[in-house]
């Protein structure tokens, strides 16, 4: 890694003054996700009471290709988050002096050794006095929505699915997020993978008949359900197959019983996980009516014409949870990476100040 | 493919007489799977009338790795397929020239399209003479099961799943076989998945304790729940799950509910397949008691200790069908494909003598 601390990355240093006080100084948020990586550098030195401004001074903002470990490999996947905080910083005219607090939240975190693993390579490349933090994407997703506080519970649904809450006092849990093998049947994928076996079924006389078959076919260009065996297997990525979320949608729009079964199986999915999380962290409390924010994110929970999945992932959350107060966020996960960042920067300040 | 026809591969012919009369003759039975290829040489002057002769007369058999096209790419699946026949045929010291009928029942064959790229290289290789025939591996099973008569239903559990029916006046159809992607669930990979699913959901509290966490986590070296997403992407190889299912089965037979639940409806699942076969292919006849082969095959349907998924699977068939008559075969899919080899070519000599 010290190939690009004191190489050619961080070059454009000598070029730019030092940070030699607290203004200058910045945070950095990093959403690392398996399609594109995003970092963001906000102003250390916001005010530390009352909201945050509106809009928020973002100095910069960097993007790069995958950077899950899992998909790229370690090395490629340390090397994107390099170049794009490096980016970022220089889009900021900042460097890498001015620092003063990291969160990295990135897809692929699932156990303490995986986080301590990317905590051990930054640390590498910041000097000690930097905080540094390094959290499952779905937290910066959760401080997307929260402005930074770790308080909540998010579900996310795009490709994949997880929901992840934590408690005012620090406790956290998660539910789904294994990926579609384990289960994970309200992600975009497992509702593609639900309407493209309702296809097959249908075809070979297991299932009934439905529109999905004429409305896949259309849209993939096949000419027989045979041929979508050769489809699915000929790329295995996830997001290929999620990609037919519209048309499951638009086949329930359109009155078909077999696609309204799926979406409203995957509604049921997608609140018994979030369920799962507020149950375990008694997020509603013990009469079951405390307040907590619920952040809404994914491609599979933004409205729909008619039909609309995160509508109704809410409504059935709410039927048990009336405090549940749905949010869908205004800024991206790299900015709420970064308020992460700054608030753990001036609470950890206010600890050495006595607080 | 010249490289081969007339190179090294074949050159073992000039060292054994060439075949100049009938009774040289041979067929070959290849059963191309994707963890291993069988070839199989039978004489093609076996008595043409009455029953076949007990044991059969196996000239010579040759394995070799995968020959499925999908996994392997279509080169290399050819010439594992290409060195399996010349290896068999040198074993039987007989040669390309004696060869009168090929079949070749080759897993990933989903689609006429498949089928003739196949058959086309295999013309490239041996004279017009010569019969060929292309199936999909299941129609070995089948025929291994009849010995060589295509006629019922074979239900191939394994890795995958799938219901293949012939009825005798060559009407054929399938059900499932579409990978696990499309809803297999009946299959060793769809028992597995379930259970492994069926940890995630009682570790994160969406599902039931299950006596499954404890035997799975042992069986794989795991400490938590959490370590099964890892373990599970590490290798996307659908045996590896699949390998998991005499776990399911031991936990079922032990009394816990959720992998007696999972083993249930996979039972359903794989009698769902083969009941769609029999009704498109009416092969119960008007009144449901017509008598018909159910070829049993594969790791899922041999039988368990207490827990007999295959009989399970027969009971729930037999009361619907009652003239099913189950055989689990007593020689391999690739005598199978050569018996179909031979079958096809009796029949079309009777052709020619204006039968």
């Amino acid at each position: 890694m010290t190939r690009y601390r004191n190489g050619e990355f961080w070059n454009f240093e000598t070029q730019t003054p030092a940070a030699d006080d607290d203004n200058a100084g910045v945070v950095l948020g990093i959403d690392g996700g398996t399609t594109s990586t995003v970092c963001v550098c906000l102003p250390a030195a916001m005010p530390r009471a009352g909201p945050l401004p509106d809009p928020l001074p973002i100095l910069s903002r960097a993007v790069a290709g995958c950077s899950n470990h899992n998909s790229v490999g370690e090395t490629e996947a340390r090397k994107t988050l390099e170049e794009v905080m490096v980016e970022a910083l220089s889009k900021a005219c900042s460097s890498h002096a001015a620092v003063q607090a990291v969160c990295l939240a990135v897809s692929g975190v699932n156990h303490p050794t995986d986080q301590q693993g990317i905590l051990d390579w930054l640390r590498d490349i910041f000097p000690s006095h930097v905080k540094l933090y390094v959290e499952n994407d779905s937290v910066a997703a959760l401080a997307s929505g929260t402005m930074g506080k770790l308080h909540g519970c998010v579900l996310i649904a795009g490709t994949g699915t997880i929901a992840y809450g934590f408690t005012e006092d620090g406790r956290e849990a998660r539910a789904a997020g294994a990926g579609p093998v384990l289960g994970d049947w309200g992600s975009g994928y497992g509702i593609a993978a639900q309407a493209l076996t309702a296809v097959i079924r249908a075809h070979d006389g297991r299932g009934p008949p439905t529109k999905l078959t004429e409305n896949i076919l259309n849209i993939l260009g096949l000419s027989s359900p045979d041929e979508l065996i050769g489809w699915t297997y000929a790329d295995r990525s996830w997001a290929r197959i999620a990609a037919l979320v519209p048309v499951v949608v638009s086949s329930a729009e359109d009155g078909d019983e077999v696609a309204n079964k799926i979406l409203h199986y995957s509604v049921q999915e997608l609140a018994d996980s979030v369920m799962a999380v507020v149950r375990r962290l008694r997020l509603c409390g013990e009469d079951g009516k405390d307040p907590f924010p619920l952040v809404m994110v994914g491609g599979v929970l933004e409205a729909n014409k008619s039909w609309d999945i995160g509508k109704e992932v809410i409504d059935c959350i709410s039927k048990v949870c009336p405090g549940a107060h749905p949010i869908r966020p205004k800024v991206e996960p790299a900015v709420g990476a970064a308020l992460l960042a700054w608030n753990h920067l001036i609470k950890e300040c206010k600890g050495d100040h006595g607080n």
